[in-house]
């Protein structure tokens, strides 16, 4: 692959990416799903260990969508983009922030990694990995830290 | 890319990830180090939020390798890999365990995620991503859970 075309490429990953915090932002659970394979596989930040399928992320999205009240923000910081020839990935830390219903305030700093493969002309998402380390001494999830 | 090329490249990324395993279980950091690029970021499974390049790596390394009594064990289950003209990308579930030097046992199943760019002929590992996730109401890191 040339330089333009990866360009190209980093182009359409970065506007994927880009248009699932619009989706977060609206609540769009539709909007989101348009960016997933069918064959997707998460490994989301909060239990279970693992999830699969396009079903599974419209659980999660309206569960979670639906615990907050107004916007879900998310902030992109250092997005690092791998694009190949069909296969890409990419990584960032995400800040993610909002109110909850019961009105407390979310506002956390996550490690994300995205695994894209172009399926009909269209970069889809096949995998994400969202995590906040834990602490070694307490066990604790570290969800206060900042880059 | 074609089928055939695909396989080949799978075939020797499959061969980087088995023997990260060897390195682990040999606790030879040299060994390790031989698959990552210099310009390597890691999301690890405990603090900090993030790391970068070799010399971090290899200290991260020597520390982890140093707390162990014996061979760390790591057993890698439902390896998918997706593998691009230069850039691939894979996940796993991971079980390490092994014998700590104050008499712990270690035996955790961590997600992985693993990404690569081909470099002067070798697949190398520019990006990793590994971690438990955590439970919502407690705020514990899930290590206890099994596929």
């Amino acid at each position: 692959m040339n330089a333009g075309n990866r360009t190209t490429e980093e182009t359409e990953i970065r506007r994927v990416i880009e248009d699932r915090v619009a989706a977060l932002h609206a609540r769009d659970v539709d909007r989101l799903l348009r960016h997933y394979a069918p064959d997707f596989l998460s490994f989301d930040v909060v239990t279970p260990l693992q999830r699969s399928g396009l079903e599974d992320v419209r659980t999660r999205a309206e569960e979670w969508f639906g615990g907050f009240d107004g916007p879900i923000g998310c902030e992109i910081r250092d997005l690092s983009i791998a694009a190949g020839d069909g296969v890409a990935f990419c990584h960032s830390l995400n800040r993610v922030h909002g109110k909850t219903r019961d009105g407390a305030t979310i506002n956390m700093w996550v490690r994300a990694t995205v695994g894209l493969r172009k399926q009909g002309g269209a970069w889809l998402i096949t995998h994400d990995h969202t995590s906040v380390p834990f602490d070694v001494k307490s066990g604790q999830a570290r969800i206060d830290l900042e880059p």
